[in-house]
């Protein structure tokens, strides 16, 4: 299979926050914003894959900064590595200032998505190839997090988690 | 103030079409449409202003393609032209192939909205520099469109619609 | 096919506006007014034609009034006119001051339905017969913006569009 | 207090069933049908009161028939007593045969509101006048609906309620 | 068939208000909470009986106090008592103090459901065998409540409720 | 301050999937179970703090099983582990059978939350004392994660995650 690059699945959906979205403090429902991730990164896998597509892991979703009602709200999400029939998402999260147009970062997350063919079986994706510094070092990082996952659910000896050991070690 | 181009405003809007926002025929509920387009319009109008916007009135929004349950639907709004403190946004929305990744179009609208003070005072806004060719043809287009909408509205007489005149009388 | 008055087809909607389903100003989203007057005009079109109804195109909404959050809306929905197989359909929305009772206009709007045959393919629908003042008045009018509608999606020549150019030649 | 007529406070909603509100076997979920009833209870309540209203208990729903996917659902609703701060609703549910354009009675509920001012204090409605058979009918019900809840609720001893009392003694 | 107790089919749902739940007076809107109830109501009918359930009415709902915006509102429900093909189920409404942990009952509630086969058809689910003096005491009145149902209904004569004329003759 | 247990902060939230939550493979939507998870966690976090809580992050969900359209779900939450001012939890997502009444894990998360004053500052919460073998697990084992997330944000060196680097130099 073709290698693709991050780019080609890059998916942006700006949205804004109404009042049905947010929590008793006034600010984006943290489970809402969870959501909204999970779409846009969907949406990613699939144009990466070209194939159904279904979320297996949320892998780490960091909340940095509260998202105020009535804000623009942008999340952007980029395939960052493919793993035989699995895809790492990288999304970043963005709230826009309404006077200046100044972006601020306000979350960032990884979510697992796998490709399924119509009986639900897991079928191959194209591997990525990465073009920018950024893209590059998510690619790297993307196979130490997949050794964690491993290790985490026992399905890895630490000991063969050779990119993680090489962290703790050196 | 100083002008400002249609891709300044630029906003896309990315999302898929779950079974919660379809019709009864499986495809995307028209209203759940018409609100996301107005969600998407009003952060271009933001973007072009950086105030406060309201929306004032749909202008026109053609329903050419149904999007069925699944669909990756994008919504891509930009402001075509400004008069003192109301913009014109057109709409396109696109429907993404699964395995091809072509996209077609599926309906497209013009919202108007108002730019507004904290006290809902309508307040001025940057005009527009229309760039490309099918930008001109959108500024050009909406002066037709707002002379129409002033003689619908009994606000112009219909021989003072100077524009709009020329169309049918050339 | 024997000819219905509007009133065949009058359609009323009165609702509240809860929190969910407000913009950050506390008055009912645009969006969500959108989708209420789909909802009313399709069950108006649905008991004209008797048949499966969808969404044509929204030919114009004007946005009068800001609908605050607690308030009663009454959304009125009436056939105008109808074209072979689309219906025009007429749209009022009025806010009742909880004291008085008394109601006034915030919102009217005009969308175009179609009647289809279970395999999605357009129908014949009964003509209209108005009876009333405002009924003609709508009637006459619907000829005039399905014109305009042709005209603007370049399937009717401006000088063809006879009701159209007496408007502004006269 | 002058007495108003339960036609004063009637109150139409009419609404579609999409796939959004159903329930798994594709009719209307029982919650989402309750919730609908209680928005055009309460507006039948304010607009006998002209105050602002809280529900206080639902007496008695029966779900007689499902209501399908793609259903024109009209809810009807009526104040049919006023006892000093409190009004009894009547509601009737209707679905509307598509093709035949009938419509047969899928559910009704008895609803009781209170009337309070800014503070949440209760203060007193106008009474009710009947006029039609009907209307006289629901009246005269009320009282023993009343005297069951208190009986039921322990505010009123059984041998007190002398409506309810002549039902079963007689 | 073996008689099971209402522990076995004891439900909780607790969960948060969010503002996108609430009325105007910034509580839980009532709606919503009668459709949070039907929903846990259905899940302990369907443990009672592992079968397909639907509502067939809710007998009583008391709103004894609001629930606030940002409140945990914790929902129990269990069979009180079966009748051949019907439940009914018993509800309780907790709001939990924030800082102290106290719960305060908000709202009781009585429903109905039946058990259906695939096609709808009432099918035979366990009796009840209660073992508290809480549990015995619901069980007994869901008899009284059965009768007047069937009376209200005018499906049993007045005169054969006998559990109910002796709460009035006596 | 006083140390508290896992089950003193035990939130369980029993619901179903209903259409409007599901994918279009009608299973329920990923988003939405994220957004479930979040409140019920949100809810133990505030069991055991007694103070406004704020999601800090997502730390690992997998999603085991699809759960499939008229399921019944429970989520569990419990705090597993306290560090002065955050506390993570540990979620726990079940589906029943609904003929047998057996239940099966569908997914499982870890959140993390920080107590809030009215301010939005960081305030102590209670230690966590573990019980059984399983608390006692995942009490250690969040140290090990706190670590993790520490040394991913670059907070802490990697040497100085003693229990992380005794997992992989052992």
């Amino acid at each position: 299979m073709k290698a693709k690059t991050p780019s080609e699945s890059h998916t942006i959906l700006s949205d804004l926050v109404l009042p049905g979205e947010t929590n008793p403090l006034n600010n984006l429902f943290g489970g809402e914003l969870l959501a909204r991730m999970d779409r846009a990164a969907s949406i990613a896998a699939r144009r990466h894959s070209r194939r159904i597509v279904v979320t297996v892991s949320v892998n780490h979703v960091a909340f940095k900064k509260a998202v105020p009602l009535g804000s623009v709200v942008t999340i952007e999400a980029k395939v960052s590595r493919a793993f035989k029939s699995s895809m790492e998402i990288v999304i970043d999260v963005w709230i826009e200032d309404r006077e200046s147009g100044n972006r601020t970062k306000a979350n960032d997350a990884i979510y697992t998505f796998v490709a399924v063919d119509d009986m639900g079986i897991p079928v191959s994706v194209p591997p990525i190839k990465p073009e920018t510094d950024e893209e590059k070092m998510h690619y790297d990082a993307a196979l130490r997090r997949r050794q964690l996952s491993l290790v985490l659910a026992k399905k890895m000896k630490p000991e063969e988690a050779t990119e993680l050991k090489a962290l703790f070690t050196s």
